[in-house]
């Protein structure tokens, strides 16, 4: 068995993962690791595991001082800026790393200074690591001790543009995207903005422009098509606990219709399979996907303006977290990629 | 007191309609015309009027047999193609006609066959009529007699493009329109799409590319821009009862800021009660508008790729149709815009 | 006009009790008082009111200092403990107080003393003091200074149960009440158990048998009955923003039909424009009074065991809250009873 | 492998059965078989099922024809009266059959007669069948051919009331039983009130002591007591996809306090997997065992009043349908009870 700590187990993702990985056939969760509820049983904070589990949390300097050797590998689900002094004790000792948060994933440490307001405290472990969105870069984390998970949108919106940039069948300048994100998206910190009646029965755009997903998407959609690529991204809040739902327009370069496109993508993703293709007219509902580790993409070209329109949907909580973090794991260790994660979606 | 009656009273836009004209203080509401519920107490299918009023619905045969001369202004919400011979009706006896549905939104006969599979029945008619988006041809409509309520989508949409467009801020080839609409834009007609468990924790987009409010959109900014105009136009279904939030992308054509463009839609809607022009860094959310009459704009130039990104929300059910129809009657008859539309929008 | 302050003017029943206020057509706004806000527009905190109302928040103090004599009427919406300085300054000035909170509901100190765990500072005000439901006690409250606005709980279920209690014709030892609120209930201070992730798509019960509405509860139906009731009262979270449903149970202790009783019900609130007694086999809907004063009451007789059920229902915010508050002031002031309060229940 | 079919499989309850079984390391899922949509794949009516099966809905008739024969288990998820026949074709074939349905759920033709206005077709294998409550009656139903699943209410309600009766804790003629369900509860039948903007936003109560479970829960409390028992039922709708909460209310004969009636509960419970018994002041949240076959039981002594109230959820697709299904087809085929139905609730 694989021996397994998650670290921030408390937060949404945190909560998601310790579901999955109880689950997973090849998985011994051995620790649970929270800075707020150390000294609590798991089970206390989240009563959706009575009965299931009585694992106590403690705290990461328990954690550090005489347990992480037990362990073959640590997730780590913690606020940017957190992750990198845990990423490099496990790297010292050897043990995988996958960080669902927000450290490894630029390659560029000026965007993380730009973006993220810090710099790299160890600039040396960053360029052994890998960016784990698995579909793309499945074969180029098998030999890494650190994984970079994606973010939730760049997941989402990755996915849904990868073959037609690799493909070249867009201006790379005209890519506009538009995501809308259910509510855990904003995290289980205190705020306002986050009680029910304050958006519940409504929908805004949030950080126009702004958002620090930004470069990671960039960065993945540049390497895809080879050049530099800057986009327009919006994200929004939408009344729903969980999923993302990412409209994704470019203009295209070439006379192609929607099945041209759609055989383009289906070759493309024929092997992935948390992948779903959708035929022609058809196109993606949050639930479709919801508790899954599915990215369901849809597509159209709209002759009227020779504009391709791409709809993309994920579980921002598990292919957007802490689905895709133990598809990542499994790839790495060589398992089945989908060992623990044959969720069926729950549409209702 | 002006005696008014609402065809199609008992759809989702007809119940907003009798619940703001019931409290209008120079509006008699006299018929309440239902195919569905002919001979029911109206009061009996929207329980919300119990104790409010007796008034029985009547069928439309009956209303034009006996009872249409008696009033001064007819309202119609009805689904497209039925409004055209009421219109004729009422054209005939000088009766002001405010249509809420689709009929004479198009001034172009060709746009209408395409879109809508129909030809118009009564031409002459047409020409008389006026596309009624209050902020823009408020002052186009006083002396006609048909006034074509804009759509839920269009009304969002318009009012946040139409000063960019005026004013030739931006690359007109270059529209991208994000539109989010609660449920009862589909309408009350039993669909399993609109159960509950179907639609509800999801999103989902349809029509990509096709939906029937595009023509409408593309003509009315074709007129600001002085130039024909082709859009793409992205509606989805959101779980929520109220409510559209656009967000509209757009490439700049000149150098500007922010608060450059937040200067001139100040300006040009500075006279405009209903529309509301946020500060810088501010955006709009549905609830800040539900049930009321406000159209709300943000915007933000996205410097990093030169776009400007507007956020329009309205209700849908208000503004973007009783409430704006109610305007429209308020304007012809020379009553103050507002009268019976000062409703403060519920937050919560 | 009336010079009107609301003190605790930014919490949810503060805000919709300023929407209430706003169009009311006898009164004037002069101070909005906020702890959390002072020094704010009010349209920053609750942007609804953009272009509504300039008014900036002042705190306490100032108020107090040199604010107060303008007021002909002032509103407190507090957490318990913090309205009996406030009721005392008015008291002195002869100020017309009406408290939304819960410092001057319960006539007997002890029961505030066990429920709340404080005693009172100034017993002699309590004496002048009025609970002010305003379809039972609104011939009570006219010359009285200090009015107790209801709890919502209560208000639903007082209004429910009274007409059987007064008439005799149930068990008072045999009430049971099962009450079911939105989560403005649980106001508007930061709890992670008000997120939207933490109470959206469930339903729990709170405080069973322990709420702090149930003392309350049973002083105002002991009087009805005319001797000592205790009763079991449980609330529950739904997942919507607002409303109240209570779901009341009691044996019968004569032979009526469900016909029987609606007449009696009917009879009592034969002058009551807020209350509707729904006809046989009609129960009410939360949605039927959103946004309204209204309570809805609906009743069987449940012939197999011999047990009334009443079903009740309002809008916590308003006929639990901000309404009924403005429906007291109407009634002191002697204003018609239902000005600035002709809100039509917005059913979507 | 067991080979299985559903008929009636898209419903909710035969969605959900679906979803459960195709994950069971037991099962081979070999027809599913839909009225309404016959000939059409599974995964096109549940587009959640894409690239997850190929299967292709059949009818009834197909099936008796000429695949009944493949099946060791038959699952039917029908509106009542429409499971006799199919059950009586399984009994000849000696073909395990489980009733989702109600149409063996009544014990005494009477009432079946009462309450759903029908007779037997077969009363014959009536006397062969057996009321599936898994943990009451598990022992009994290891040698039958028809199983009877519970209803979702009855589930949540005599599993919070067993102990207490069985014990003869509470005065058998005080039951009253407040239920609040999910929108699934209703069905997919297309119908107004199951629409979005109808059921969104508000709560109302149904059937209000006339709904068909009501002599279902009488018979198993009847059971339980060794008396005959009458109850009062009142159930509840709530803006929700899924889950059932159940308060009861019953008074005490005895002198006990809560953790009393806690460890008697513990007791009877102590080898149930599936029932969560809360440690005092605890109480359950539908959410707790959203997605799983949990039921949790929370209670409490209102001494005030010498009152228990208990208070029990579960998820009404699961152990209120689908999961208990097939908890019932495990415990007849001699698997381990929990086989495939190791489904942590989803809390978020």
């Amino acid at each position: 068995m694989i021996k397994v700590a998650v670290v921030g187990s408390t937060g949404y993702a945190g909560e998601e993962l310790v579901r999955i990985l109880f689950n997973h056939p090849k998985v011994e969760l051995k620790y649970l690791i929270s800075h707020s509820y150390a000294g609590k049983s798991f089970a206390e904070i989240y009563p959706n595991f009575n009965k299931i589990t009585n694992i106590i949390c403690i705290n990461i300097e328990t954690f550090l001082q005489n347990k992480i050797d037990d362990c073959d590998v640590v997730f780590a689900a913690l606020p940017h800026g957190l992750s990198e002094d845990l990423a490099y004790e496990c790297y010292k000792k050897n043990i995988l790393f996958i960080d669902i948060g927000a450290d490894f994933r630029l390659e560029n440490q000026e965007d993380y200074k730009t973006w993220y307001g810090k710099e790299y405290k160890y600039p040396e472990i960053h360029k052994d690591s890998q960016y784990g969105l698995c579909e793309i870069h499945g074969a180029n984390i098998k030999d890494k001790k650190i994984i970079a998970n994606p973010g939730c949108y760049p997941t989402s919106i990755i996915l849904g543009l990868y073959p037609a940039l690799k493909n070249k069948l867009i201006d790379s300048k005209s890519i506009i995207i538009d995501s809308k994100s259910g509510i855990t998206g904003a995290g289980r910190e205190l705020s306002l903005g986050a009680h029910y009646a304050e958006c519940n029965e409504s929908i805004k755009a949030y950080k126009v422009g702004s958002h620090r997903h930004t470069p990671e998407i960039e960065q993945e959609l540049s390497k895809a098509f080879g050049e530099n690529i800057k986009i327009s991204f919006t994200p929004h809040l939408v009344p729903m606990n969980r999923g993302i739902l990412s409209t994704i327009y470019c203009n295209l370069t070439k006379e192609l219709d929607t099945n041209d496109i759609l055989e383009i993508y289906g070759e493309f993703y024929k092997d992935k399979k948390f992948v779903r293709i959708l035929k022609e007219n058809t196109f993606p509902e949050v639930r479709n996907v919801r508790g899954s580790n599915y990215c369901e993409i849809g597509l159209v070209v709209d002759k009227r303006v020779n504009r391709l329109v791409i709809v993309s949907v994920i579980d921002n909580m598990v292919k957007g977290a802490a689905g895709q973090a133990v598809q990542n794991m499994n790839i790495v260790l060589g398992l089945e990629e989908d060992l623990g994660l044959n969720l069926i979606p729950t549409i209702f």
